[in-house]
């Protein structure tokens, strides 16, 4: 039987604020077993930049990564959130590393080609080096990536957390019973999106066509299910979506998704 | 027989100038054997400071590490430099990963206790977790140190580089034969400063206390050569002096420490 390996994902939510960091830091270190943390950085970034001048371009909602921005997503992802997180995880005894995908060739991607939109330095991953990942995971380091990789020629390459965070499970399925949670805003997906307890406990192929068909599942939550469908369909075991809460050994309210 | 370690310093004069960076990327890529780099953040920490209208203060010549100076280090060296040349190492075939102190617990400091002078954030070293580095060596990564440590509590602290790199030698000491590296912009212990050709090919105590005593030795080289000495009297193997010539396998024109 393969050995189990958890690989969590926090976005802004978290990182912005220190309460909700600290809970989920408390949570993350009190994780049984092997584990991957994924964390993006939010509008920390956002901010950095105003401060230094420099504006954020956006197209079509989606952010364009010029060179300057690329600079600020690789001090503050890179360095800022990613190391005071390692800190406070070494101080809850957790033994976290941190790793962008340049740091030891763990994730290498290529820069988006230019069709109608140039979206700058952003990367879209071509190999998790499950190999590297799994000597830190065998030397008892707990690996803590920021969202951003390398094409292996020396340019670093801003790229989505979730995905990060799905291609990193998908890479080490094939060694590692694999969970992949995504820790967000709500306590999962909703059958009414105002009502916080209306949590769809289990989610597979069946009743999220149902739920497509109905147009519950729209907007943003329908990237991110695409998403939690193509790593099962990538032998990732299982995907849990929630809030903080369901990291808690006890907890019940969170949405569960398999083939 | 003990395995050889080469621990390379580069300093700001490298960093900042990305011809020198490359020259020196390039020869520290085909170092043979197991090897790790330290580096300092030079200039870019203050420039970004001026540009997010953070002061850098000094006392008696020296910065203090207020907490908004802190971010900006952790920024810089933390994310920016360090990635950038963990980047540019992979590129070139070597399996860097970066490190602060605090990745893997690898380098614990205290928060210098406040005398005469509050230096802030500032952390002197207590202990090199041989133990860890060696497991990332064993595993045929190439560690890469930026001059950040942590407290093991949470708190990220701002180290001289040097000093990391002589603690990270006297700590790996153990089980490798060991030389220290420091790249600077001269060619070594000069016996005239005017001239870059009168380098001191070899300096062991007893001619140290002579160029002492005749005062050739002075002002920055002192603290300098006496953290050489203190890492040889801590069974580093040999310390080396020089401009990035040294690392090249045909130099000659460097000076070599030993006891």
């Amino acid at each position: 039987m393969k050995q189990k390996l958890s690989i969590i994902k926090i976005g802004g939510n978290v990182i912005e604020n220190e309460t909700e960091l600290n809970k989920f830091l408390d949570s993350f270190s009190a994780m049984q077993g092997p584990k991957i943390l994924v964390h993006g950085g939010g509008k920390l970034a956002t901010q950095i930049a105003e401060k230094l001048g420099i504006e954020s371009k956006l197209v079509g909602g989606r952010r364009i990564t010029d060179e300057e921005g690329l600079k600020v997503i690789t001090m503050v992802y890179g360095g800022l959130a990613n190391k005071n997180i390692v800190a406070q995880l070494q101080a809850r005894g957790a033994n976290a590393i941190g790793l962008s995908g340049a740091d030891g060739n763990t994730i290498r991607a290529v820069k988006r080609p230019v069709r109608e939109i140039d979206y700058g330095f952003a990367g879209d991953v071509e190999e998790v080096n499950a190999g590297a990942i799994d000597k830190l995971l065998q030397a008892d380091f707990v690996p803590v990536f920021c969202a951003i990789t390398h094409n292996k020629e020396g340019q670093l390459l801003n790229t989505n957390a979730d995905t990060i965070a799905s291609e990193v499970a998908i890479g080490m399925s094939g060694k590692y019973d694999t969970t992949l949670y995504y820790c967000f805003e709500k306590k999962g997906v909703l059958m009414d999106i105002s009502d916080e307890t209306s949590v769809v406990k289990h989610l597979e192929p069946k009743n999220y066509q149902e739920l497509l068909e109905k147009k519950i599942i729209a907007d943003g939550m329908l990237p991110k299910l695409e998403n939690c469908f193509h790593a099962l369909h990538k032998n990732v075991g299982k995907v849990c979506i929630g809030d903080l809460d369901m990291l808690n050994p006890n907890a019940t309210l969170f949405t569960t998704i398999t083939l």
